[in-house]
């Protein structure tokens, strides 16, 4: 079903003001779900929409609330998300991040009671386009099993860096620092196919490569996989992304927060949030352009399959990009639509209308 | 061969005065390598003397330089190593930045020229000695292939970070983003022994599990592996270091960077490294006690086989430590010993003592 990317975004704000929502926050949200249909990861735009909504319905997420600083310094600032929209702490916490960098070279913000952001590298991005490099982490409900253990005790605990280059081009890294997201287990598993070893545990705490299986039990391996083939580095990644979030900011550390379902029950899942600017003017001269060296140099490398170009970090995401923005429109599976066509209905917004 | 811990440490010490490392440089060189053989990392130990050597005598690296600050503010630093040794940069600019983060809140410290600094969480831990989080990244020579690459383009790019727990207890990451350092292959090798997949490339740009191609070749794969397992997750991690060192500081880019073995011809590496310190007083109370408790949590977790208990990041290299320093003598291999013996007489200093 074809969508055009301001009736999807239209949509989404409609719905967000629907329960309750302000404008500006509900537009905020939707910036960030609208940007991750664009560049191509499904799983984190309107597909989240609905939990996002339920989290509002629940009352473990309000709208209306706003962040405040508790604590701050020249570069570095602890906030209280007050259990508002991941949007509305992202936001905040990064804008902090940014005009701390603007005066101190470095800006470094931890938030606590916040709600689920989106995608990482949305946040990055932000301070990206100010000539920053910007970074994003956050923890998440568990679905990582530390190395040799049986049972999940980290989230996928993502990592967003992005850097300018020359010319408006930049790097832009942002990962799940599980060996995959748990989206990538679902589309197997609506295939009917199965997936790689290395991806997930079954019940038994073994390696399993049955997609179903892997989705029930929700054992992600770390970036990395088994012991063997260093799954314990992915372990420490996020182990890493743990310290500057739940430590810093004195939310729930993963192992004690609630799961994250269509409607999920618990109160708000005070998850923490860090977030970090870097002003490049503060070191050596001609950062952009070594930046755009870096990126030619590999995007011009020599593949081992020729049908399948070397990228760079977020070159992926750029290509899909360009094409949904040139196309105008977003491509939603008959079955999503459908699903927001009735939730439409359930809250009382005009559902999205198809090209 | 068992060698006595400060044995080993007066022979470092003075194998580097013998050519012309000034005292002070020459302890705090041989701290670093000695603690990489304490942990257990014995690559970055002993092992990388003879190349530190090799470096000050062909005047690629200049032991008596000293490193000077080009630009700083409050928070930030863009340090010039000047060809010093790369402990003697590491130590100057880790400094630095643990004292910004004192003041700050946050510290981030970029060096250009300098050279091979040991082990990455060696630097990270002297930040949190203080009570504060360290965290430590250098490019490295060419090694990693990038995704879909027949050839090198990035190093082993690692990334460190050392948090402190209460009673003395911390979180430390030291982490190539490569699959496996290049050690690991040669340690198979030694024992004729394959690879598992995923570890690196042969010459065709296909995997290999051949320890002696592998070694050879040199073309290791980021952590991940290969593309359909997110090997292009280390990839960006890789370039994530890059930015954060070459990017800043205008040291060389890891795809122009020399390579490094024990006779490496072409001057100075002119390496970029990354140091920065956050200060946890500065965000929310209660930190130390917070990762005391997700260390606690994931130790005591099920494992999926009793005899291998589940490890906090860090642990592996703790418990090395305790033995070590409880036996109070590191064990080299026969042959690294009689290495060293020779090289001893070569440069005119007494040869380690066995007990």
């Amino acid at each position: 079903m074809e969508v055009r990317i301001e009736e999807a975004r239209r949509f989404m704000e409609q719905s967000l003001m629907a329960v309750q929502t302000p404008e500006s926050e509900a537009k905020a949200h939707a910036d960030l779900l609208v940007h991750a249909d664009i560049v191509g990861h499904f799983s984190h735009g309107l597909n989240r929409l609905e939990f996002y909504i339920n989290d509002i319905l629940s009352k473990a997420t309000v709208p209306t609330a706003k962040p405040v600083i508790l604590k701050e310094t020249e570069a570095t600032a602890w906030v209280d998300g007050c259990n508002a929209l991941g949007a509305t702490v992202s936001n905040f916490a990064m804008d902090l991040a940014i005009q701390k960098a603007k005066k101190a070279g470095v800006g470094w913000v931890a938030a606590k009671r916040s709600n689920h952001f989106g995608m990482a590298g949305y946040w990055a991005l932000k301070a990206e386009r100010e000539g920053l490099i910007g970074m994003a982490f956050t923890n998440t409900s568990p679905i990582m099993v530390p190395t040799r253990a049986k049972k999940s005790a980290l989230g996928t605990n993502p990592i967003a860096m992005a850097a300018p280059a020359t010319g408006g081009d930049s790097i832009v890294v942002d990962m799940a620092t599980t060996a995959v997201a748990v989206g990538k287990i679902e589309v197997q598993m609506h295939k009917d196919e199965p997936i790689p070893e290395g991806w997930a545990l079954g019940p038994d705490g073994k390696l399993t490569t049955d997609s179903k299986v892997a989705f029930d039990t929700a054992n992600l391996l770390p970036l990395g996989g088994l012991e063997e083939t260093s799954g314990y580095k992915g372990y420490g990644l996020g182990a890493m992304v743990e310290v500057f979030c739940s430590g810093l900011s004195g939310s729930k550390s993963t192992h004690n927060i609630r799961g994250w379902e269509v409607n999920s029950q618990g109160g708000p899942p005070d998850l923490g949030h860090c977030f970090v600017a870097i002003d490049p003017e503060c070191f050596a001269p001609g950062f952009a352009e070594r930046i755009a060296d870096c990126l030619h140099h590999w995007r011009s490398m020599e593949p081992v399959d020729p049908s399948l170009p070397v990228l760079a970090p977020g070159d992926k995401e750029r290509i899909n990009s360009e094409e949904t923005t040139k196309r105008g429109t977003i491509i939603y599976a008959q079955k999503q639509y459908e699903r927001y066509f009735n939730i439409a209905k359930r809250i009382g917004v005009q559902p999205m209308e198809t090209v």
